[in-house]
């Protein structure tokens, strides 16, 4: 069966710098009209940075939706045309002072898929060398290093919220963290 | 440091039936001002039905910002007073008439921190019996189920992109999944 909900009708209430917000009034399968609430996003790009050995960067920032400062992993906006690892290395880059030599993509992830359209590009940059951070003038945060079994311990704690850093830790830790050699 | 935004001037463009919309006037740390766009939304609560088989329970709905048919755990919006694992039975039953007698807490977790304020309750599910589900008359989804590894296979793939679920799927498998005893 097919559930797809057909645009009858959109009004734009709004066209801003990040985000654009329209009402759709759609049709539903059983044919009645529905109103969505619909976020148009650029997208994002969010980067795991870990060394050698096995710390990760994290990006504390005050996040005025929370009226409080979060840890994320290295992130920001997709410019337009701009590819998604070109985004990456910028961010990484411009936030920490970070250059990898090695991107790696994790995944793609859809944070709210009931009224954003966002999707956040999640890659592991590894190979690190440190550098002077290149920070946006409005953008102030500090970085942190953590043990990448710190994070994990974080996100069970509940002190790591952040979707995409917690996508992100966990996909290391189960996906890809290198194996040190069995000891039998 | 402190890096507090404070809000000079605020208006709002937007209050529906899910989300507000406010655009905030700034004050940064170096006595900048900026704007912020800001989405105000109820909560949701999502939960990770798991059975003894170690499967789980997904729903598959038509998501207008996506235009496509995705992959979900149970979710919904907070009610005014609700309490989440309230909310989070609610939901598990109408979607899927699953009953649960353990509902475990698993984390909180902030889907897009630039730019809105939404907070997902995650749950899991333990002890489930089956029944009729009681869907809302405007919802249309179907219900699949999967083995947990199955699942993470599905992540490590990308054909499960909601955060809530990624996060949901890991955290059972990396913190939470019972070891069978081991095999010597």
């Amino acid at each position: 069966m097919n559930f797809n909900e057909k645009t009858i009708n959109k009004r734009n209430i709004y066209s801003g710098k990040v985000i654009t917000l329209d009402i759709h009034n759609v049709q539903l399968t059983n044919a009645a009209i529905a109103e969505r609430e619909i976020i148009t996003h650029p997208g994002g790009v969010a980067v795991i940075p870990i060394n050698k050995d096995n710390e990760i960067y994290l990006v504390k920032q005050f996040r005025k939706p929370y009226e409080a400062e979060i840890l994320e992993i290295p992130a920001g906006k997709l410019e337009k045309g701009e590819l998604p690892e070109t985004c990456g290395s910028r961010e990484l880059k411009e936030e920490t002072g970070l250059t990898a030599s090695k991107i790696i993509f994790l995944t793609q992830m859809y944070p709210s898929p009931g009224y954003t359209d966002e999707v956040v590009h999640i890659y592991m940059a590894e190979d690190l060398v440190e550098g002077e951070a290149a920070r946006d003038e409005d953008e102030f945060l500090n970085v942190y290093k953590y043990k990448l079994d710190e994070a994990v311990q974080m996100i069970k704690e509940g002190i790591i919220k952040d979707a995409k850093t917690i996508i992100a830790v966990m996909m290391v830790k189960l996906l890809i963290e290198k194996q040190p050699a069995d000891i039998a």
